[in-house]
């Protein structure tokens, strides 16, 4: 039996008409895209048509406002990093929320060391960022609002638009980590109006390690990685033409097949949410019922501990997360779900499942069957079950 | 009749081997090595493997003091920022050379506005660093060496290994930017002594986009790219695992053909000399006479610009460049040239011959013979040479 990956979020199997193109792009070996000669056009004819295809994805004014580097963790740092020693000179003070990822979270980490202030504005029980609190934190010292478009562990899609037409309205810059969107749902970046988005291939079938930031235009901010003249000047070093190849073809079928991907994935996800609470008892689906990601299902087990739910069902070929893949290394509970009121105990029992075009809806049922064991077999192993029960 | 690559320095083609491992790897479809599943198990495997190569290629005392990010660019600007930034509490003095590669001179033009100081030492008019030099210019307030291993323009070897003893014996962490000699002439980090080594995959047949920064054990830099605890928690980001196991087998093949491929480009190198000296007057080759890269030659032809020459060979299916692939983009006269004490004029034309293991000696005759008319076509219609020939 083959193994039923539902850990899509953690990578994305590359599409073949993405495969076909990277290893087209292997055999052509082409040089670099800053040569003058005639081996650089190809490359820079390459670069560019993929940088047009990203742009259209996101419907970017221009493809100038796009800059491929090496995933969204880059993007993330670029974008706060390089605004916040841009704009050090009219304040130090930056937004965010309690339930981004580790590349934002950690980036403004650094950015503390370095004498910036961070507020970070609380979510409601379904992740939810208010614009109010937006709005209220904003103060004349603030450069930078960095909100998530999609939480990549419980799927919630923040109004990003309106705390857009907040930050635009008290001139503040906006950058939106849109990793877990792009590619997955439509994304307008002149509608959303936001200044600077980050997105990773990898979430829409292109190659790990590839990513990119929306620049909109006039958007001040320093380079991450200084040096030579690559994308417009704004980020250094000779460009992953073979990664950049696939990310271009991958936004391609993203675009082309946006509603037909979207029409499986919410029949999945309703299947899986169905199942989950069909045959599982003391569960809580994590993330906003209606705003949300529709390939991302958070749910949290009572009594048990989501590391032991993934192992046993490794040993049956299903592959599951407990929580993002960029976290899977460290083990503490999840900011995400302690920011939403879980307590600590149940936000251990939790799984993030992630899936995509290749899950049919006969690996749901295979999933639903063999997690309801697991967790059975589980809990009858757990004293705090046992405990909860004899109450 | 094949293009004929003599600027191998952009971009190295693929070999054979990287090409079927990165083919082998797309086909395979790699999970995320940091999952903690089955489809993570042969990610982290891929990955690990990769680094052992490396590892063994520099001889490094142990895997984890090498980490992959996305190029050369970024291992200097990680390297160069990460110690500024994690040491600005001991003082922020660096020390550095007049000719080092971009990303070296723009991050630390970086730094200087965020108030680091650099003192950059002088080269002779071989390009090479006096050590008493950076001995002289290191203060109590130094927290920072970086001089290159080889200089990208002219070919310079630097004594690396002579710095290291004054930095060790001055408690002051050495960074060398050895992108243009790993995989080309043997490095030993153990015999060099030096803290950080900063490596590109692609200057020994490895994918461009993917390179690497050798971290000494023990050496506190902060990282670039904050986020998750990918890269021993010094690198955030999903790993370009296609590209890293390009440059894994390229590291090994590398390693194993390090003799022949140095005697092949030895022979190259005499016979393109030899060749210019012959057939081409008012010429001079510019680098040290001995310690130098064996794959680099740098040519100055007097009365004539070197963009010129390019587009001439370029239609003769010659591909050259002027100076370093990373600063094609820009059009001004080399500081590296400008720093071995060559007028502006004579800088200009410059061309920097770089070749390889495909290179055949017919090519370089092939090369010689078309340059030849290409330069005296140029003279013939520079009224500089005009100027000259009749004074």
């Amino acid at each position: 039996m083959s193994i039923i990956n539902l850990d899509y979020i953690s990578g994305n199997p590359l599409l073949p008409e993405v495969q076909e193109a990277m290893i087209e792009a292997i055999k052509k070996n082409y040089g670099n895209p800053s040569s003058l000669h005639q081996l650089g056009d190809q490359a820079r004819t390459a670069l560019e048509k993929a940088r047009e295809s990203v742009a259209r994805l996101i419907n970017a004014d221009s493809p100038g406002e796009v800059i491929f580097c090496a995933g969204g963790s880059e993007s993330i740092n670029h974008a706060l990093k390089g605004v916040a020693w841009a704009k050090a000179g009219k304040g130090r003070h930056i937004v965010t929320s309690n339930i981004e990822h580790n590349a934002v979270l950690k980036s403004l980490r650094r950015l503390k060391q370095m004498d910036y202030r961070v507020t970070s504005v609380p979510v409601d029980q379904h992740g939810l960022v208010n614009p109010d609190d937006v709005a209220r934190a904003i103060t004349d010292e603030t450069i930078l609002v960095s909100i998530m478009h999609s939480n990549n562990e419980i799927g919630t899609i923040q109004p990003i638009k309106q705390i857009a037409e907040i930050t635009k309205e008290k001139k503040v810059i906006f950058h939106t980590d849109a990793v877990a969107s792009v590619g997955v749902v439509p994304i307008d970046v002149r509608d959303l109006g936001v200044d600077l988005l980050s997105f990773s291939a990898n979430q829409f079938y292109g190659p790990a390690g590839v990513g990119g930031l929306y620049i909109r235009r006039g958007t001040g901010l320093w380079s991450l990685i200084d040096g030579g003249a690559q994308e417009s000047n704004k980020r250094a070093g000779t460009e992953n033409i073979i990664g950049i190849i696939g990310a271009g073809v991958a936004a391609d079928l993203a675009l082309r097949d946006m509603d037909a991907r979207l029409s499986h994935l919410k029949k999945l996800k309703a299947k899986l949410l169905a199942g989950l609470r069909e045959k599982i008892d003391d569960i809580h689906i994590n993330g906003h019922p209606e705003t949300s990601l529709p390939n991302l299902v958070s749910a949290s087990f009572k009594y048990i501990e989501g590391e032991s739910i993934v192992l046993m069902l490794d040993e049956e070929d299903i592959v599951v997360s407990t929580k993002s893949a960029c976290a899977s290394g460290s083990l503490r509970a999840s900011h995400v779900l302690v920011s939403i009121g879980m307590d600590f105990a149940d936000a251990q029992g939790t799984l993030v499942l992630t899936f995509g075009r290749e899950i049919l809806e006969t690996d749901i049922d295979r999933f639903l069957e063999v997690l309801e064991k697991v967790v059975t077999t589980l809990r009858n192993m757990s004293p705090l079950y046992r405990k909860a029960k004899e109450s």
